[in-house]
């Protein structure tokens, strides 16, 4: 049985992770931390904590869906003691921390993933190659989101976008988040992204490829977010037996 | 047999409405405006002309598909001097325009829609309905259009937001046009417009209802460009039998 | 609070209903309904009967998603001498059994609804005028849900056809579920409903109107099974307060 | 310039073939073969015949989109003594017709398609990729055409069928073409294909993966007949190049 830690127990995904996590056949919860709230109830045997250390020696590897700020220190404790595997599911990281991903990944396993599904893992490799069979064909991005999402575009349309404008060698700089106005016609290499936020949506996102006289759109549907939380679990399962290095979700899914 | 006069008779609508004349059991193209090219040959019997006096004396109704500024000479001088019934498919008008075809309405029977469909023309309805009666479900748009469109949202798009916005009693400052970055959560009041572009997409709008636990989702789409040109003709011959006045396209279809 | 009492609860929209009464402001679960497992211990305070009568008497209104054979046999109980106001969701059922809804609701106020959700009883406004004033618009319909639904195509989807036939003045036996082989043209009056089925889809219902140059696609998603609890509970306060009838979902929502 | 034969010229596809030929900039209409009607008057300079030798002599290489009587006897002459590269779009070919064109693709360079446009193209490669990848994931398949189609489903939806199996190795039998009535819960090996007609839709397919939490869709969209003509004028012009054998649209496109 792995040791997992949650990072991030009390966030949306991280709920799901612990109640996964409460009858799971490989797995078993050793830790959770919680920045306040250390009367945390759900699982009884699993250490409560908020010290960074004693909850990274708890664990066989850790799960962490929560804040930027947080997943920061949570790196630099790891990095400098304390290294373990680590999933980060954690979206809205900047530059500065992503680089500490990496630095982060010449001490340990670590894994970086936008969106933990296994269906969005595959549709980044199906929209690289049609990014580039289909070169001539414009892209457009638009991704839906429950009315409660606090950052838009999603970090998984974002890493599509980028997925197809590195398949065509592309300035990410193409890439704009709405159209207003006399925009004239559109130039060939813009990739537009739109976040539509309403209700209780999980997740859709949907890239499309536009051509005279035919167009393709590939959508992914999330009809709730267990999806992301078995994900990660699945991946985390993974990483706790690889070397140390930087993986993403195809790396764990073999793709 | 209706005389129709085509104003904008080498735009793309323009040109489909002109070969719809061709055998037409109703009506008969009677003259074209064309700024340049009065060599125009596609219709040997109708008079070509660059002269807006001329033009509006030889129809009996007028179909403009044109620009702006097109829109305002055409509606000036026939308000000055020559009235006639026309029905007017220009998008991009200014609040000044849009006040002139009130004015023009005063003096003639003047018919305008962003969208001639029978489609779209309900579709207006239908979320005028819905608004009111669903009240907290959140409101987004998203167009479809070509990669060779100029302006942005579709004015068809702009006025199916508009009328979910009087249907709350909300004001237009509630669109808007993209999300990006640490936007928070979704305030309820708000309606997005999104212009996706690519390939030679006819024109697709969808018009979404949100809220926990379902969603409606209610999508037009064109499959060429002659269903605009259709639309415009039928409003054109119902048009020659009116009284002075303003019109939409839902009074032609009767609605 | 309303007394409220549920026929079904060990079925999947049962259990949800049993859960949201644990803290409703308006109701409280007063009795349930189950043919085996008599230590049911989901909600401490509610009586716990295979016995109809005892249940009947014990609720100021039922709510009963079961099956086609348990709803004859409450509805027979209830005529004979437990009259209660009753709303139904059980689908499936047979021309006798929709017989005895009427036989019942001369007798208790009954309401039934082949889904319970706000969005699809609009829906059947939409395309009850849409069928009507877009006469020469072919009409289908799609349907999708789990890979668990037993029956094809959904009861929602079946009411969906038959509203759009009823506003044409058509026969049910133009509703067709498959097309395969030389079927030829589409006939004008032909409705096909077909049924998607796979993963964990809640329920998704799409109908189209097709046209020369355009078409029209209405779509109602449901993103999770508490919707249909959730309308079920709201017709259910509402139906305790009506006289004897015959009542749709429609009548409760007030469209 | 290529001399292209057209056979099946006063077809959809054909007459679209006829037009595109008009201006080419490699190749040019050398023969059009027509049953009757042999004042074929749509291109002055090309043989109009409605014998198949004589076409066959006058042409580098054939584009047929007939009927399979026509291309059998096509094949037959071709392979009898008048070999020829031949492009075939013909749908609805019985299976001793299909075994005709292997035994034609040892004598001249044979091209069958059942779809000639690049997207459809990649999409084959797509979801061969998904189905073996995500195997647990449920398959279906929707398909709309206008109302004037007279098979169903398409051959492009029954063949994209046929390379999902084909890379779940599963058997043709297990392709169904509606669910009506108490079907049961879906079988793991199950693929459904569903053909939705109205108005004047040029063609538009969706391939569905459905599992629990997630769905992709992957959809083609054709917005005009154009897209097969081109599709297959492109294959024409890359097959009269090739050596005997038998060839796809992947080969022509170099996927």
């Amino acid at each position: 049985m792995k040791k997992i830690g949650v990072f991030g127990a009390s966030g949306r995904v991280g709920k799901i992770l612990v109640d996964l996590l409460v009858d799971h056949k490989d797995a078993t919860l050793s830790a959770v931390f919680v920045r306040k709230n250390l009367d945390f109830s759900m699982s009884p045997g699993a250490l409560v904590t908020n010290d960074y250390q004693i909850f990274l020696d708890a664990c066989d590897v850790v799960i962490d869906f929560s804040l930027p700020d947080a997943t920061t220190t949570l790196l630099e404790t790891a990095i400098d003691k304390h290294p373990k595997p680590i999933v980060i599911g954690t979206t809205g990281l900047l530059d500065y921390q992503n680089n500490l991903l990496q630095v982060a990944s010449t001490k340990m396993p670590i894994l970086y993933a936008s969106n933990m599904s296994f269906g969005v893992a595959i549709l980044h490799e199906v929209i690289r190659t049609v990014s580039k069979t289909l070169a001539e064909f414009d892209i457009e991005i638009v991704e839906m989101h429950h009315r409660y999402k606090k950052d838009a575009p999603s970090g998984t349309a974002l890493a599509l976008a980028q997925t197809c404008a590195e398949a065509r060698n592309l300035s990410l700089e193409n890439i704009l988040y709405g159209r207003e106005g006399n925009t004239g016609e559109r130039s060939k290499d813009e990739i537009a992204v739109f976040a539509v936020r309403g209700g209780d949506i999980a997740g859709k996102h949907t890239v499309g490829f536009f051509n005279e006289g035919e167009y393709l759109e590939f959508t992914h549907t999330a009809t709730n977010r267990a999806t992301f939380a078995k994900g990660a679990l699945r991946a985390a399962i993974w990483l706790s037996e690889q070397k140390i290095g930087y993986y993403s979700i195809q790396d764990a899914l073999g793709l």
